[in-house]
């Protein structure tokens, strides 16, 4: 299956004040924002190619962002890949031993279908698997 | 100037077995392994395109990764950007306010030169530049 890394996502505090920093950092401004209300999270996206660094912020504190925040502090988040699809990429995770969090794909931004897989399962990191939804 | 996302830096306990774990996870065999003295690490990469995911496990108690590890556990670690001229990138970001861990660079694995900036000034994200060294 094809596979490119989408994202590496940030988990901030403050959109606003992280896409100032981030803008300065990396000499651009955002190329995309949106509200996701499924993931209860504003997000803010630079894009590089193929990948991108997208920043996460809450917008409730029952949101995973929120709960990772007041965890571990703000920092990278999960990494993204996209792939052409979704549902036998998880069949294929499943079969190998892999502990999923969602056993089927939700709607992320951008009109990805989106799942996660656990970071017990990945050596501590967030793994999401993402198809562009048709 | 020019960027694209080179990598994502994993810390890992075990390279062997994190690299067994993540070839079964993304369905491909690393491309490329390295010791890098410097660093006091084994590295395995899987790349996609422009942008890798790098493991990186320590080669001695006194690395960076062995005490990355120690502290927060296995994980996301850093993210890596390349561009043309580390030198002035590094000069814009110190003049922009950005702490630098490398004020000048230093050798990296696969024949880069780069610096790390201080995650204090990026969210809590370690940020890595890089150059291809000439």
């Amino acid at each position: 299956m094809t596979r490119t890394i989408s994202h590496i996502g940030i988990a901030v505090k403050d959109l606003d004040k992280s896409v100032e920093l981030f803008s300065a950092l990396l000499g651009e401004k955002p190329d995309h924002t949106e509200r996701v209300e499924d993931q209860k999270v504003n997000s803010a996206m630079f894009t590089f190619g193929d990948t991108a660094i997208e920043l996460l912020a809450a917008t409730a504190p029952d949101s995973a962002i929120a709960k990772f925040v007041e965890k571990r502090g703000e920092g990278m988040h999960h990494v993204s890949f996209v792939v052409d699809d979704i549902v036998r990429e998880l069949d294929r995770l499943k079969k190998a031993g892999f502990q999923l969090i969602d056993e089927t794909p939700r709607k992320g931004a951008d009109n990805y279908l989106v799942a996660f897989i656990h970071p017990k399962s990945a050596n501590g990191v967030l793994i999401e698997i993402s198809q562009k939804a048709k």
